[in-house]
């Protein structure tokens, strides 16, 4: 699977005319390497030629030995010391890869994982380098999941939504958004996550309106609407689900609002099949919310792809017009926030299929009204 | 608190010669301001200008009311919204931050946390900008502690060692470093912690001879050395430490081996006092492991800083040459690691007071011996 994964990604780069890219510790070298680190605040870098030469790994010298053992890919590594420092390891390891061929090509680099101290690095290993974005590249590769993702996706999915229901059992008036969201993450972990996909967020009554909420000590109280956002991650890959709940008989508005969004989300799961694009899926689901007079408090992109991180390509929001292959994963979230009054918000997974799409989440979705 | 400082680091920042500061959504951010943010892939900046006018804010439109609400510190806002993306807002916050006065002067930005994508955008938004790095320059003034922080980071000490009691008590053979993983997870948020430090870390046998060894399946057996490195959260501080632990009686060589290094955690921590400097701290507990042979296997560092974040400055090793002031907190945590048979951690919490320093942990440190 990494062989053939490796090898599609080094005729894409050289397809791009790039002299190969450098590759963070993170989820994109795991998907190539299978090579998991802490990704701290010592230099750790792969670089992968686009001639197909094996690739170089700059490495702390105390990761070496259990890279080597658990990496799927054949490298050449560069460890280096505290005492040292990088940079002789690195002006190495950029000498080994790039021959004379391939120097004049710019390198692609992760724009939204490498941070300054790397691309800085490698501008004194390599003066005169020239960098481009390495992410949609990747994230093309990575959009569409083979099938071995896609089961652990499903896995992702079924912990999520067990956690879930057993989570929306213990709401009870009184309880704080903390309270509830400790509660949550345990039940995560006891229907067998390796971790929250993301720390969770519990958003009740008022600050339901925001759909970041950081959640908070504010109770629980008779006619809240609560939305839960979570997920959980099993085997590296990721789900992610959002549902939003009554305590107790909901305002008139509440329950509209509800079905308007509800209507949205079927919107946007209805249109999806191979060939639509994100732009496509989010103009349905949006469509229904503008049309009801709600649009400018739906203020955020139907939904983003995921996988093995929680934000993937593709975005469903307009702009994203590149036509989606069976495959891909993503979700369909639109919401509604009334500012100081509450917010709604509906989150499937949806996977391309051949001839549709299927939701991987199958949660209930009518209102659930919790006795107050 | 937060006034304070801001207006310490304003200074500094004019003292440099800098125009300002461009900060990520992460701790230091969250010293000045007392925001906390999910660092996602949402552009979100806050600029700081060294002439003390009011720092200017590029965030996510849907972050935007909630960041107004908390940040203790005054902000001019740029919001922006997912369908026009932040580039216009990002260029109206420089021309706002920095006037022809400072236009001319470099720009900080912290090489840890920043990202390329940010990088390229601060290019974009200010053609010509030269950029430093702002971690030095935060890191010192992050690196002593108040009483304020000192309380939560002896909190965090606290909730940790009562944890690690429990955990310790539950091992044995048959358990796999990845449930006794679990175990420690769970005890630390037990004990009251908002999080893990980081995840911890169950070297057992000869996985403890990898100082960033990844849990895994390994079984323990009786005579195991089995490393423990875990660390709780409270309150946006943190504790880290180390204790290893032996699975009925060990080898002779393993014996000698964990008195030599608890000898070097003793002598390490010794000398601190104010003044000392990190390279003192590091070769008076390398000394006692270089004298005995076994310098070579002493493979890192003999303690990092820390509070808001597990590794801070200053580091306790050669060439940290800064004399250290009271209030100032690091491990030392010096360690021997034989490939092949085991490994032997003991990492302390430590402040430098005023007229000595002070050991935040306080677990117990003679060999325990867990019946097999």
């Amino acid at each position: 699977m990494a062989a053939t994964r490796y090898n599609r990604f080094v005729a894409a780069l050289a397809k791009a005319r790039l002299a190969g890219v450098a590759l963070m510790p993170d989820a994109n070298l795991a998907y190539l390497s299978g090579l998991h680190f802490h990704h701290g605040k010592r230099l750790t870098l792969a670089i992968i030629p686009a001639d197909g030469s094996t690739p170089c790994m700059v490495i702390p010298a105390l990761e070496h030995t259990q890279a080597a053992a658990t990496s799927t890919l054949a490298m050449r590594y560069f460890p280096w010391a505290d005492a040292t420092g990088p940079a002789e390891a690195l002006a190495a390891a950029v000498a080994a890869a790039f021959g004379p061929e391939l120097r004049d090509l710019p390198l692609a680099v992760e724009h939204t994982s490498m941070r300054v101290m790397e691309l800085r690095a490698m501008e004194a290993a390599w003066p005169g380098i020239r960098t481009t974005n390495a992410d949609p590249l990747i994230a093309e590769l990575r959009m569409v999941k083979d099938e071995a993702e896609l089961a652990r996706i499903e896995a992702a999915v079924r912990i999520v939504e067990t956690a879930l229901e057993r989570t929306i059992a213990q709401i009870q008036v009184g309880m704080s958004e903390r309270q509830l969201s400790k509660i949550l993450s345990e039940e995560i972990m006891a229907a067998g996550a390796e971790a929250e996909s993301f720390d969770n967020l519990i958003g009740s009554g008022p600050n339901g309106a925001n759909p970041h909420h950081n959640n908070g000590d504010r109770t629980f109280r008779p006619g809240d609407l609560i939305v839960i956002d979570c997920g959980a991650r099993y085997q590296g890959y990721i789900s992610d689900i959002t549902r939003t709940v009554a305590l107790g008989e909901p305002v008139p508005e509440a329950r509209r609002v509800y079905d308007l969004v509800l209507a949205a989300n079927e919107a946007g799961k209805g249109v999806c099949r191979p060939e639509i694009t994100g732009a496509e899926v989010d103009a349905a689901a949006r469509g229904v919310i503008e049309a009801s007079g709600y649009g400018e408090y739906f203020i955020h992109r139907t939904g983003h792809g995921f996988g093995m991180e929680t934000h993937e390509l593709p975005n469903m929001m307009a702009g994203s017009d590149e036509p989606l292959a069976p495959g891909t994963t993503f979700t369909v979230e639109p919401g509604i926030y009334l500012p100081g009054k509450f917010g709604v918000r509906i989150e499937d997974d949806i996977v391309i299929t051949a001839d549709g799409a299927r939701s991987l989440t199958t949660f209930r979705r009518d209102l659930i009204v919790i006795p107050a």
